[in-house]
């Protein structure tokens, strides 16, 4: 007796033997390998290509013959004919395995491919979308069995495909017949499988569909608003863009819009309309430039904080401006896009908004939660997603706390007296000699310094990270002391220190009448959002029982571009060494990204946001204490022990008093 | 050791000994007892009330001591102070068992109390509808435990009332914050708990809401839709009212009006937009008139042939129109009745339409199936509703035959020549006196016969049920034969009898110029219709294998109307004992009634649907034979000896040819 053939698929190693000609799509399907189809094995969707491996294989113990699949067939002459089919492809639908075989599943014909993220301390995203394609062939209606084609289309897709059955809005009902006919009853569907509650016809396409489907990824902040349009197939971001949120004209934070509702009646439905109208305008703009039509946009994940998470779903966020800050509802939401006004994408698009973890800590902060993962990593890790409030996670496998900071906007660049947000002509970055007290800086669109002598740059302001670094430069160079005064030019000894009423601004350019200066004013705002900041994460370490924390990771729309050295010597976060400090870019957007990909990872979040311990800096008097203690620079308790060996702090005081101003300079002992 | 005090509740008979103190509502709880409560127990709502049956009952063997409950207490008094608790009544939540006792408990405090049908032969409807109001105490937000409101009302609503979790729409979540703080976190809700599918909040109240809930029973016709306002708790009709379909502007049956829309782009958007909007004038007049507010409306179950349901639904009837009269979906729709433009209600309020037979078998006819019930019935039992279309039903528990006819509107006074739908002033009974052939007749809106002296209400037409009397007394008087000729004046010798042309008219009624006659056109529309009718019977009867049935139920909007007889004569229907003819009245409306106040009926139904064996009328050769053989009066296959037994049938025939008009009266013999 000859034994049947073996079939080995890689890269997962799974290994069977099936009947001599069974195809291999029918093999990977009863060996649960993850092989791709949307056409359901009829040769016209080439998602089910396979690279067979020819030759001795040691690894395997095989060796795979030329025959070992059946020979190049019709269908797959006619689809390389017309599409083209890579070299050393087959069908997996169409060749049947003859003889002991390895078959290579590449990347692009696995459902739940990986996708890479650029980070490589970051987990990759296994491709699990909620709303995926099937090509189904419908029975044609029969007067003796008159089951509706709705009807006939669930059993086709449970016969098919074991899914459903499916709901279908009456829209859809209306393009129900229509599609079935003009495509032979062969048609393409788009359901949307939530995690829970019932699977959803998104979308009817007659016959087989191929132009993908595509979803939002959209990070609503108080002042920006930023979308990723993804490719549900390969999670590729094929367009991100950005817009300001126009509730800015409300109030320019959290609480100054939440004022407005209160004050202004129907004040919180203007700012619900001005915000959906933003998030349609820049959805349709986006898929637009990408060339990608609206109908094929079937999803939306949206990642907030609470106050614009209420505000995105029309839900007076006046609660939330006052003790115990209730949340109208703190679990996800799922809901069709066209309820959040979002009229650019399918009609029957849907909508995911993560859960809030509390009043203070929004579905941004469970964003970040999902996209950094505390709870499942071994080193103590305190994760900082820095925008006009900051969210802050501190955790590990034992345990995840977070808590919100309302570090005000100065961070990103508001209520500095240069201040702009990062965009091109912004200072991003700085550095002053300590012996002369000279700045350099760079703007945004140019690679130069400002010293070099081909610096050629329009210099238009100073964005978030821009004011980190000069604040903490003028610490290091001695123009600023502990308590954060700037020290007049004589006491200084630069001439960049300009005098402004009673107290003193170092200018940092100027051109002709236009300076750009770093004024005590803005010294002060960068304290006090870097003492909110600095307050949340000391709460949550007391709340831990610790003084330190392993790991500090930078997250938020300008995370990507503080110095972790500048923001260590500022005292915004705790004392940690420097190699320990990493950035995660937008991670609350990468979050929202990872929810779109990934629907199973929705459950994870909201699982693991039940599990979290909230902890309210409102109510904390620890907190107050925590934040008055941190306004100085460098920060009282002595943060700064391993920055010191870095960059020596010259340990200066200026006081304003009647001494002449000469600076009392003490060198550390 | 005494026994704990035994409780017997009246109705149902349930007993137990409950400990000593137990609160009659809990102990009805425990014993399944079906005892109201919306307040769940706070003395607020009064629904509890139950009336303790004092002294010795030998039926149950108890006496009942005047102490077998506790003392009247503050919260009975308070509330009978402000509200009037009627003699003998106590608050099941108040009073306390402390001996052997009897407690009726009276129909309104039933949850599931039976509304009683008006014919004796008709199942009573049990109270059970799917929105129901719940009075529900929801903790405080507390900053250490940040649930969102909706949570915390979801978890108060599983704990006090083991429902839910609910699914709250926008608007609704924007409704709750307000709702719980202006109730001091007491709110009524009303929740709706479809069969299937998740429970939904509806409304919230702050406080106890009062004012009850609402729905809409809606029988959508060709020719009229017809809406009954039922109380959701006693099931009362509140209110009834009906308005012409305004699509008959677009075609008066409803092949027309599927031309209309294959022939006009966007026909069918505009009859769907024309039937919306008219169904939403009726609910809100209705509810208007009936002094209900539009926010207590919170259900609509509509029920009507399949044409009507997919412009309903605002789907492309185009489909209905042609072999094989394929359904866009065939099942049961829940929906939000604002998709079907129902703006009038409650924002959230729910719709549900029943489940379709067959292409041409609709709504209407599960909802008659419902009502009638024909396979809960021991004899073999013909259903006909007569409308533009008749449904038919045929069965008895051994299986139920469904099919439908084209009737057209002959039978509801359209295409008559002087035919009207039946309103004041319409002919709807006649009587032709045998030997003088003279006529007389009712309208609507008078008791009295036409030859009574004190007659003298305003004639304008004659609606379908008097054009069948019309013709059955006709052909009883001998002034039409058995092909349906109208015999001459000189033939029938009666001066009743007028040309037209080459044919003849019987007149009813003359007043100045004004004739209201039954003209040859006239008869032939009924032969067509009663054959259609007919021969839909039939077909089921052979598909049955039989050749008689036990019972037939007469019902449509005009079932009521006609006289069994009159149908017969006119072999509108197959040969029956005439005490074995029964109306129904408008059952497809009782139909649509009982799945708005139960909801398992609606589970019901759909499950019966599936078993309903459809026959389809159009493409049965046989349907044309017994079409054809139909349309004799009377019938060829002779199913009136029992009716010559009262009312002997001369055997007369008229011809038009050239023998001088005398007629060929024959004997029986």
């Amino acid at each position: 007796m000859t034994l049947d053939p073996l079939v080995i698929f890689t890269p997962s190693g799974k290994r069977a033997r099936v009947p001599s000609g069974t195809r291999v799509l029918d093999a990977a399907r009863r060996m649960g390998v993850d092989l791709d189809s949307v056409c359901g094995g009829r040769g016209i969707c080439s998602k089910c290509q396979v690279a067979p491996q020819f030759g001795q294989h040691s690894k395997h113990g095989v060796t795979v013959a030329a025959d070992a699949l059946s020979e190049w067939n019709a269908v797959e002459a006619r689809y390389h004919e017309k599409r083209g089919l890579k070299a050393g492809r087959r069908l997996g639908c169409q060749a049947e395995i003859r003889g002991d075989v390895v078959l290579d599943v590449p990347p692009e014909s696995q459902v739940h491919r990986q996708v890479v993220r650029k980070d490589a301390a970051q987990r990759d995203i296994r491709m699990d979308p909620a709303t995926r394609l099937y090509f189904v062939e419908v029975p044609e209606p029969d007067m003796h069995e008159p089951a509706g084609d709705l009807q006939r289309l669930n059993r086709a897709l449970l016969d098919q495909w074991q899914v459903g059955p499916v709901e279908a809005t009456l829209p859809l009902l209306r393009k129900l017949q229509p599609a079935l006919r003009r495509g032979g009853f062969r048609v393409t569907v788009a359901i949307h499988h939530a995690h829970r509650g019932p699977a959803r016809l998104i979308d009817i396409w007659p016959g087989l569909y191929e132009s993908g489907l595509f979803g939002f990824a959209i990070d609503l902040g108080s002042t920006t608003i930023a979308a990723h349009l993804c490719d549900l197939d390969t999670g590729e971001v094929r367009a991100s863009s950005g817009i300001m949120n126009p509730q800015i004209r409300f109030g320019e934070d959290l609480m100054s819009r939440v004022s407005y509702a209160m004050m202004n009646p129907g004040g919180d439905a203007e700012m619900t309309a001005a915000v959906r109208d933003a998030m349609d305008t820049l959805a349709r703009d986006t898929a637009r430039d990408a060339g990608i039509a609206p109908e094929a946009c079937v999803e939306t994940v949206v990642v907030c904080n609470p106050v614009m998470h209420h505000l995105l779903l029309g839900i007076d966020p006046v609660e939330l401006g006052q003790a115990p800050f209730a949340l109208a509802t703190s679990e996800a939401v799922e809901c069709a896009a066209s309820e959040l006004g979002l009229t650019s994408l399918n009609p029957a698009a849907r909508a995911y908004l993560l859960p809030c973890i509390a009043g203070h800590v929004g579905a941004d902060a469970a964003a970040v939660a999902l996209s950094e993962a505390p709870g499942d990593r071994d080193e103590l890790t305190l994760v900082v997603d820095v925008g006009t409030n900051a969210e802050i996670l501190l955790g590990d496998r034992n345990g995840v706390l977070a808590c919100s900071s309302p570090t005000g906007p100065a961070f990103e660049g508001a209520q500095i007296s240069s201040g702009q947000r990062a965009a091109p002509g912004a200072i991003d970055a700085v550095r002053i000699d300590p012996e002369t007290r000279a700045p350099r800086f760079r703007v945004i669109g140019s690679d130069l310094w400002s010293d070099d002598p081909a610096f050629d740059a329009e210099i238009t302001g100073i964005c978030g990270s821009g004011i980190i670094e000069a604040v903490a430069e003028m610490r290091m160079a001695g123009i600023v002391d502990a308590s954060g005064l700037i020290g007049s030019a004589a006491q200084v000894g630069t001439d960049r220190i300009e005098a402004e009423g009673r107290t003193h601004a170092y200018v940092l350019h100027r051109d002709g009448d236009r300076v750009i200066s770093v004024t005590q004013g803005d010294i002060r705002a960068i304290q006090l959002a870097k003492s909110a900041l600095y307050a949340g994460a000391r709460l949550l370490m007391d709340e831990r029982g610790v003084d330190h924390v392993d790991r500090v990771v930078l997250a938020g729309a300008f995370g990507a571009h503080i110095s972790p050295r500048h923001a260590m010597v500022l005292g915004m976060i705790p004392d940690v060494a420097l190699d320990h400090v990493t950035s995660a870019g937008n991670a609350a957007g990468t979050g929202a990204r990872i929810a779109l990909l990934n629907r199973s990872a929705r459950a994870e979040i909201e699982a693991a946001v039940t599990r979290i311990h909230k902890v309210e800096t409102a109510i904390e008097p620890r907190f107050q204490e925590h934040f008055v203690a941190a306004s100085a620079l460098p920060h009282a308790t002595d943060p700064f022990s391993q920055l010191r060996a870095i960059a020596p702090l010259p340990d200066v005081s200026f006081n304003t008093g009647g001494d002449g101003g000469r600076p009392r300079r003490r060198k550390r002992g």
